[in-house]
């Protein structure tokens, strides 16, 4: 019934849960892609003058966030093929979480969002927990919170 | 995969949209049991007191409610046996809708929910919208948004 699941995935346990909902769903719905999305805050130079990093390392940090970000990804590509499959992609994009997650699912298509009810907490600068919340307010397709 | 799923269903366009996936999801699900569930606000005591309804009246009222979310319950039984599922049960309950759906949910074991992202207004006493947002918050289960 569902073409084209996309999953957001930080690495938290809440994600990781639902990339396995999101994998048993796939697996029903026939023909049906699945796609993951690592989402992370761009370092911005307002953020920058604020903070305990100079404005001339932010391009730095954003690199390191977005490696982060990659590996996270990967990890989320990794527990798909473990389950067999091997044809998930992932894609890794910075920005507010919840705004780049519709925006992506809109762009690409999607017609299910599967997320989880709580991600990380601040330590990594943002909650999955607000995100779904968010989510599920804005996007134009069905969402399931696992 | 999913055995046992919950559809509130308050006869909006929302929930009438809900309850369509929720039969889609349930026919790609194999063995897998489909429950309705209106929920009406019980006109309370103190309610009474606050409004142009005399309290010996509330009992009344409250009957008028059971009996509209009973056809209400109806009707999306009516809509599921439309799309060929004649076994699709429905239940009436009164209460806080986003408390009431979550309890029944947890009661009966179910493993879904599948809720509108929007359901009616004011004009019946409460928004599915927010109703939705409590129900992902609450839940144990996933809850897919429409």
């Amino acid at each position: 019934m569902f073409k084209s699941i996309l999953a957001p995935f930080d690495g938290s346990q809440g994600a990781q849960t639902a990339l396995r909902k999101a994998l048993e769903l796939r697996a029903i719905c026939g023909e049906c892609s699945l796609t993951l999305l690592t989402v992370y805050r761009h370092h911005s130079m307002l953020e920058a003058s604020i903070s305990m990093v100079g404005a001339d390392q932010t391009g730095n940090l954003d690199e390191i966030m977005r490696g982060h970000a990659k590996e996270v990804a990967e990890n989320g590509k990794a527990i798909a093929a473990k389950a067999g499959y091997t044809d998930v992609r992932a894609f890794v994009k910075s920005g507010p979480t919840a705004r780049v997650i519709v925006s992506f699912a809109q762009e690409h298509q999607n017609d299910l969002i599967v997320i989880g009810s709580r991600g990380l907490g601040s330590f990594e600068g943002y909650l999955l927990g607000s995100v779904s919340h968010k989510v599920t307010g804005l996007a134009a397709c069905p969402v399931m919170v696992v």
